[in-house]
Parts: C-alpha cells; structure tokens; sequence
C-alpha cells in the first residue's frame, strides 16, 4: 500500500463517525483522537478500531448522542458522567475541565465514570502539556493481566500517560500500559504464527509460555504485569483512582469493549489529573527548566547504537513529523479495518482504500 | 542478635536525635518514620541510616533547628521550603498541609524542596490512607540509574508511593523505586562477594554485568530503569513533579547525602498529592468500595506457591504485626550502624546493642 494522506484519512474517518449519528464537532474529536495516534504508529490504538467503535455506536453501548455531564464539581475537582458517549469525547470533555479548573486552582482531578475505551492515552495527556501545564492520565479496564501468584487475569492493562512540554526541547509524552506487553503484540505473534519471549504470558497453571495463541484464542492465559509486583500495585492504583473513586464498574464488572454486545455500556473509567506549574513557579519559567532538564539528559553520553538518549514520546512525535508530510505507512491489517469501516457503515471507499 | 524490642529502639533513636539539636517533637517525627519503616522489614530505609543523618544534622548540611515553611500557597496547593530541616520533618508537614487541603478542596498538591533524603516514600502515603484519603508520593535523587542506551546514570532511583484504606481488609501501600532493583541489593550482593543477575547492572560500556563490585565501588556502574523505558519515563515524570516544578536542583546537581561534605545542603525535592474520594463519592462509600476491591482480589485463584494473591503492603503490614508483638530481628548490619550512631552521638548503649 502506498502512504495514506492525513487530510484523506480524517476525511474518511469524519464521514464515517457522522454516518452513526455522531454530530459534527464529536465526529472531530474522535477523529483528532484516533489519527493522531496513528500519526505517532501506534497502530494497536488508531483508526483501526473505527469499526469496533461504529458497531458499538450502533448497537447503542455507546450512545451517538451521549453527552459527558458534570455531575458534582469543585473548584479543583469534577465528578463526570459520560453517558455513555464516544471514551474521547468524554475524555477530552473531562481534560478540557480539569485545564480550566487547574488554570485558577493550580491543581485539579476529574473522574469519568460511565465510560467506554478512549484510545492513547497519551492524547489526552499532552493536551494539558499543549497548555503549558502538566497532564496525567489513566484509565482501567477489563481484566487481561495476572497479579504475582494468580491463575487467573486480576486488573486490566490499566494504561498511565504524563506529558509536559519544554519551551524548545519538545514535549515529554510517556503512555504505557501497567502490562509486561501490549495484548495486541501478543496477538500480532499469534496472527504471524510466531512464539513469543518468556515472561510476557502465563498460562492457566501460572507458568510462563512462548504460545501467543493461548491468549489470542482465550485459552485461560493473561499477560504479566510489567515489572511484576510494581506494575500490578500501579495497575491498582489506578483502578482505585478511576473506577474505585467515582463508582464506576471495577475489574472483571467492566464489559469487554470489543467483544461483548454492543448494546451494553461497559462502565469503563478515566481519571485526569492537571498541575499547573505557574502557580509555583511563576508564569514563565517551568518550560525553560524543561528546556534544562530534557537538553541536559540529551547531551548525556550514549551507546552508539541507540542514537542518543530519547525522552519519552521523541520517537512517536518524528514519526508524527514524517507522517504530516509524506502520508501515513499503514501495515495490512489496518487498512483492512478501515475497509470493514467503511462497508459497514456504507460510505464509499475512499481513494487509498481502493 | 536477639529481636530488639520497638519501644527500646524508640527510644534510644529519639535520643540520639536529640543529641543533635533536633527539638523533641522534631525528633519524635524523625525516629517515627525511620522506626515504622523497620517494623515493616524494610531495613535499607530504617534506623540503620541514623548515623548518616547526624553525621549531616552536626554538619549543618541537614539543620537541627530548620522549620519547613509555606512559601506560596493556594487552597489546592503550596510550595514549602524545607529550610534544610530533616526530610521526615518536612516531608510530615507537607503531608499534613496536603492532607488539611484535600479535606475541602477535594485534591492537592504539595511540593518541598530545599530537602533531603526522606527515608520511605510509603511512610507518607500511608498517611493520607489513615485519613480515608488516597496518597501518592515521589521524590528525586542523585543519578544512579541509566536511561535506554545511556553510558552514564541519567536519573535518580527516584521513589513512587501510592496508599489507600478499605474498611475491613487493611490497606494498600505501594513504594517504589523506578530503578529495575535497589541500589541496595547490589551492594549487599558485593558485600556477600555473590554475583548479580543479568538486566540489574550496566557498565561503562553499557553492557549488562553480574559484577555488583562495579556499582558498590563506583567504577563506572549504573543501575538498570525499571521495565526499561517506562521506568525511566516514571523516574523523568517524579524529576519533574518534584525538582522541575519546584525550582529545586535537578539530577546532577543535587546532592550525595550519605556522601558529600556533611555542611552542604543536598536540595532533594519531594512531591505530595492527596485526593479525598468523599469529594466523588460522599463521605462513607469508599472504604467499603475497597473492601469489594481487595476481597474480590484475593479470593482469586492463585499458585500454592505465592500462599495467595496480596494486596501491596501485606508483607510489610504483616511484618509490622510480628515486630510490635516479638521485636525486630535485623540483621547484623544495622546493629553495626546504630552503635556507630550511639558511639558517634556520645549516647550509651542500649542493652538491645550492648
């Protein structure tokens, strides 16, 4: 396939949302959400899952006209129910409020409950970094990782992002799974008929195994928390800070977003923390110590294979670069989907997908 | 050694800190934190560094009589400035201030700098926790761990706590380091003459070594980041939350505090936030929601090996039980340390160290 044009790609997945009842403006936010990521090349997070999302949208689980409401607030806090809508109209709702509430409060922490998958959550994390403040981000989700000891999968892959922007560095952006791996690369293995390293699975005795396919086949095995006991206390705390605080489903109560009817609302939560670094600092100074800070470890001595040392996000913000000009390199399967999106919700193939 | 019994040790530590200059009330904070965190087992962090923090407090690196102040401050938020008092004094009156926020703002943020080292990140978090409140914690420190593909150690093993009550089943409390293994353990394998396990290590060439001699003598040797990028994307993340945000010295630039002159002050960093769920949830519902939360997960099946699925801080609060019934069995090092602590402080043995 050739590089997909950006413009064309937001076209097309615009057109798709709107043809499920989204207004407008949510078609916008969900696009920006879902081709941003793919500008990064993380594929597992994109357009991809447009037609998961566009079924669910039909099947009512998600509600096309959902609209997140406040529904208890602070001046540094906010309750949000998403009723239901698209997880990205909610959470840039959400992020939006906590940006507005931490500009006055110097700190601010809004949960969403009622929810469903929101994507990267990266995107929602550099928004706030966009805005000169500091943003983090979790979510949780259905059970797909074992705790140290357990035969069975206990917390979701419960993803954590952090971004903050540097006056001439770039923006630090860290989003990660509280996984060993991204379910999705285990998948990918099973798809191309490969084994995977040791220490990503367990199977349903709790040894580790090279099998993808007992994952991808749902045959009792789960992933490994990363680091093991670190990553499962992390993928807990956030389960605590999104689900646990705004009573929202917790655990194995959170519906499977791409498997289950998509009449059910999943209850998946998010939580958006934002600190304004101004109100300690003083207006103008925090992204010039980031300048510092990020320049600094730059200029730190590395193994010439590696290329210098990175921060968090420098990899998927070049590719974001190449992508804007020359298009985006999608592997097979995505473009697959995007076709599946498009007779699905019958709107015409576009240009790059005929 | 026979198990020292906790009031004794109480005791004697409150001694030797007063010894210092350190008020009564100064001193009771600092044996405290140091003493809980032995209860806990946690030894690399307890009474054993006590020498090493009068050597400072007599240095005037750490001042006996510094009172952390509020510097800037808002009903979400402040900034406090250590004054170079002991980092479990500061960080106690951080934690409060944040804590006394949280109650009506519903989350805050508090930062110190112009700190020290502040024992166990846990300590603090537990705190809020025994409030009905949710803690996280973080501070920086001097570089001791590499970044993917460095030569040189990029950041501080940089500490994370996380800790929340339920009602029945205890507490969690989450502490951290970044780094894929405590500076600690390598030393302790060097001091053992034992060899380390691959991925712990990386030399001066950036290769992975089972030497723990080339870290504990300072040849060259950095520790390896927790999970590789998203450990030091972590480490980066608590750099900026604590020093970044603060105007505090970051990375090199802050200071060895069981190494430097004992007259220089170190400027470490910490970071407090609070949230309180009664905010989100109304006053009571929380606690019960982590009953749910906990019990659900340790009714699950797990290995006869791990002796079943633990919520983090189970050990430690299970350790805590057994040395305020029996006392505490250390091991012979510490004992070494605190009667360099009570020679050096002119204090007389105890019985427990005589």
């Amino acid at each position: 396939m050739n590089p997909v044009p950006v413009a064309e790609l937001r076209t097309f997945v615009q057109q798709v949302f709107q043809r499920t009842g989204l207004s407008a403006a949510d078609a916008e936010i969900a696009t920006d959400v879902l081709v941003t990521t793919d500008t990064w090349g993380v594929f597992t997070h994109g357009t991809k899952l447009v037609y998961l999302y566009t079924r669910r949208l039909r099947g009512k689980g998600l509600s096309p006209q959902g609209r997140p409401r406040v529904e208890r607030e602070g001046p540094a806090w906010a309750l949000v129910d998403a009723d239901s809508a698209m997880g990205s109209v909610s959470s840039v709702f959400a992020m939006e409020l906590a940006i507005a509430k931490a500009a006055t409060a110097g700190v601010a922490y809004v949960v969403v409950h009622r929810s469903c998958h929101f994507g990267a959550a990266g995107y929602y994390a550099a928004m706030a970094a966009s805005r000169g403040m500091v943003g983090m981000v979790m979510s949780n989700d259905v059970p797909s990782v074992g705790a140290p000891g357990s035969l069975v999968p206990i917390l979701g892959s419960n993803p954590f992002a952090f971004a903050a922007a540097s006056d001439t560095q770039g923006s630090m952006v860290l989003d990660m799974a509280t996984a060993a791996v991204a379910g999705g690369k285990v998948a990918a293995a099973a798809a191309e008929g490969k084994s995977i390293p040791e220490g990503w699975l367990f199977d349903k005795e709790g040894n580790t195994t090279t099998d993808p396919n007992l994952f991808a086949k749902q045959q009792g095995a789960f992933l490994a928390p990363m680091a093991g006991p670190k990553g499962y206390g992390l993928a807990l705390m956030i389960e605590i800070l999104s689900a646990a605080v705004s009573g929202s489903a917790m655990r194995d109560k959170v519906g499977m977003w791409a498997h289950q009817p998509t009449s059910i609302n999943t209850d998946h939560s998010h939580g958006f923390l934002v600190i304004n670094p101004a109100v300690f600092l003083g207006s103008d100074a925090f992204a010039g110590r980031l300048d510092d800070l990020f320049a600094g470890i730059r200029r730190e001595p590395a193994t010439a294979a590696s290329g210098g040392i990175k921060i968090p996000g420098q990899i998927e913000s070049q590719k974001q670069q190449e992508a804007l000009e020359k298009g985006i390199q999608f592997p097979d399967e995505v473009i697959r989907m995007l076709r599946v999106a498009a007779e699905e919700n019958q709107v015409p193939l576009p240009t790059f997908l005929s």
